[in-house]
């Protein structure tokens, strides 16, 4: 079982990088780009003999306590 | 309209970062964790006016071109 985590910056918090790249999309003409976010994915694979519910609740927690920095990003997450 | 664009290391390339989060996992004892790899991902704004077939072709070539490093990245990309 595979789990993808996705976590971005906050809404409310300046992302420089993502701004660096809308920046340089018009300068490159690339039209209809408004703006643009940078965030970080992580793949992980799950042992197959974990329950999906165990599952949702391990990378839910990994997600939460690890990956994110919660004063400046959120998380979201699927399993497949 | 927005689009979600996410950059992986090939899986024939070696992913340091992604190792060290899953050694990390390990011991702090998260568990039922076999491997993480460690990519990018872009929510990009587009301007409400384009059409869903040019935005289609246009972030795919803005993922191709632009975001992606061919020799060791690939993408994937979906418009919501």
């Amino acid at each position: 079982m595979k789990a993808h985590v996705y976590v971005t910056p906050k809404k409310t918090v300046l992302d420089p990088q993502g701004q660096a790249i809308c920046n340089a999309l018009r300068k490159m003409r690339y039209a209809g780009v408004a703006d643009v976010r940078q965030g970080k994915c992580f793949e992980l694979t799950l042992d197959d003999n974990l329950p999906l519910a165990d599952a949702r609740t391990e990378v839910e927690r990994i997600a939460r306590e690890v990956l994110t920095n919660p004063v400046i990003e959120e998380f979201s997450f699927r399993l497949e």
